[in-house]
């Protein structure tokens, strides 16, 4: 089967009929994970690749869902056939996680009992739940040790976890553009989004839609603030520098330069496609990522029991998750003689560049990807 | 007069009776400036200092207004008697500026012909504009050259453009934590701080006061958002880290981290004193400053007919006016063969150092204004 970024793709809702104990203490009755894959599984279960995503990411990876869709999935230039992530050799499975809001049961899913979304009522879930939850994906598929475990941002936090929490079921991990834990700063802006969130009139406690309502002016203040975070400060220099969109300055609190005009809009899309509730649970779970924090915060001991060889990956303009914090994981596998492989790579992107094509990148994953044994 | 931090001074409004026109081509019919000064003027006028303030300073620059004051004025480490900004030697002015909220003609003040506040009416004022206002004081006080112009942050650019406008009338220009211009990125981060006051349903086109309410939800997420631009990265990892207020994660959106009761303190207690619509022309005046637009973003070109001799100061953890855009500054100087001395003070503080008192900063004030003649 091949998969190009023409392939229509289907995804598919996958039930688990159990309970699922959160670390919060909170117990799910049953959970839903939308889920794409791409790909064929070999006879030997050896070729399986877990995608993780990021903040706003879905399961939807690669290819398109219709023939008019104007965008294919979110890692299309890096998952397809031929493609750094080769769907010609490996199982691909991309996945939303719970608590997401594009089809997993999450704050816009129905509660079981009640029938009505769990909105505000949904727990909240942390990297370690959502591990677990891929596990019994994992199992599912009938996958009991993944080839590589691959995401960027809040993905590689995932990937990482998967590392530490079942060693034996992952033999390789990426971990793009993430850090080992959230900076002090990091926490900060998370916080700051998610009071925006919280203070705006239309969320109602998180109960938004029972009154019909969504806080569409928080989350996408939230979203502009964090879309700053995202970008280089040189590269947004590059691309919009001060320039104006008319002649001169408005003297007006309308658009005066085009970066605001740019900001609005990313704002304004996000805050009409995205689910509130999933926003603030998101940075929670990255707020609460951790794992040295059960060693003593100590990562090499966190870290003692991993088996799986690594690929980490830092972008020298990412000011969000810096190269330094990517080092500070390259430096605790070393010191644990671990496998790891650094690349830094020179790029203008920002955060964002672990969603871009650039060639050093992309080179990097696809040799990594290519010496993996199936 | 001694000026110690225990003084008690004497605010004084100032009244222009005259028609000032803006460069946005609005006029205000009349205005006043709330002013307070430390020391006393010498014969020849020659031992005048002028205090520029940042984005929410105001007049109040040293000593304190009654015994029971809780703190003294903002900058009461560097001015006041044997400090190194020394009132004993110099006689020093502090306004707040047109369109502030401290009693100077702004948004918060009756307009004449209405008697109700100026609110939304009231028009956008420049740096440039801010300097005429501040020429016209000058003249009020029989001062026609001022020893030294002095500014940290959007008071540095005040500096800076009475340099350019009126070159004969400053001897020592200090522009501290400053940059000739906005980056892209400032920019982006005053749009996202203007939003979210702007979209708060109580900001009624900033008409609130009319309402009586006020938009306090979006001014507390501004200054947030503001506040982590202040703090250096490192500094706030060292001075919050991942301190947890109770003793584990609370799973809920109550404070967690300390950093974030500390956030929205910060954004709590300024909401509740500062005006927004203040707030807002404040941020575009830093937007729209840019000295060398009108010569062809020349800076050299803007700063060829400046008289003035410049102390410029960056601070190394500066990350909202890096110590690189005090540096393009004193380039461009030195370029133009004006007299430029450059202090980058190593420092944890941020962009909030100019206001603290790291030793090599204060020093470096200390002795250029020692070696100022009057």
């Amino acid at each position: 089967m091949t998969v190009t970024s023409t392939t229509i793709v289907t995804p598919q809702k996958i039930a688990f009929e159990q309970a699922f104990a959160l670390q919060s203490g909170a117990v799910l009755p049953r959970f839903d994970l939308m889920v794409e894959t791409y790909g064929t599984l070999n006879e030997t279960q050896s070729n399986a690749v877990l995608i993780c995503h990021a903040l706003s990411g879905n399961h939807h990876v690669a290819g398109r869902h219709h023939p008019n869709d104007k965008h294919p999935g979110w890692w299309d230039n890096m998952v397809g056939s031929g493609k750094p992530i080769d769907t010609d050799k490996f199982f691909v499975i991309g996945l939303n996680n719970l608590g997401g809001c594009a089809g997993s049961t999450g704050p816009t899913a129905a509660h079981p009992e009640t029938g009505t979304a769990y909105g505000a009522d949904f727990p909240m879930v942390t990297v370690q739940d959502w591990v677990r939850s891929q596990k019994l994906l994992a199992e599912h598929f009938g996958i009991t040790q993944w080839a590589a475990v691959v995401g960027g941002s809040l993905g590689g936090m995932q990937a990482l976890q998967w590392t530490i929490d079942f060693p034996e079921c992952v033999r390789h991990a990426l971990v793009i553009a993430s850090a080992p834990k959230l900076s002090t700063q990091n926490i900060a802006f998370n916080d700051v989004a998610r009071q925006a969130i919280i203070t705006d009139p239309d969320f109602h406690g998180g109960s938004y839609a029972q009154h019909q309502t969504k806080p569409k002016r928080g989350l996408r203040i939230a979203r502009m603030m964090g879309h700053i975070t995202y970008l280089a400060e040189h590269g947004i220099d590059e691309k919009f520098g001060r320039k104006l969109r008319h002649e001169s300055y408005g003297y007006h609190y309308d658009i005066d330069f085009e970066v605001e005009r740019y900001l609005r809009y990313q704002g304004d899309k996000f805050a009409d496609s995205f689910d509130a509730d999933t926003y603030l649970l998101m940075t929670k779970a990255l707020d609460y990522f951790d794992p040295a924090a059960a060693y003593e915060n100590n990562l090499q001991a966190a870290l003692s029991h991993v088996q799986a060889k690594f690929l980490v990956i830092g972008f020298s303009s990412d000011w969000r998750f810096a190269p330094e914090r990517s080092r500070e994981l390259v430096k605790a596998l070393m010191a644990t003689r671990k496998s790891v492989q650094y690349v830094e790579v020179a790029s203008q992107h920002g955060h964002d560049a672990f969603l871009m094509e650039d060639s050093p990148y992309i080179d990097a994953v696809r040799a990594y990807m290519n010496n993996i044994g199936v």
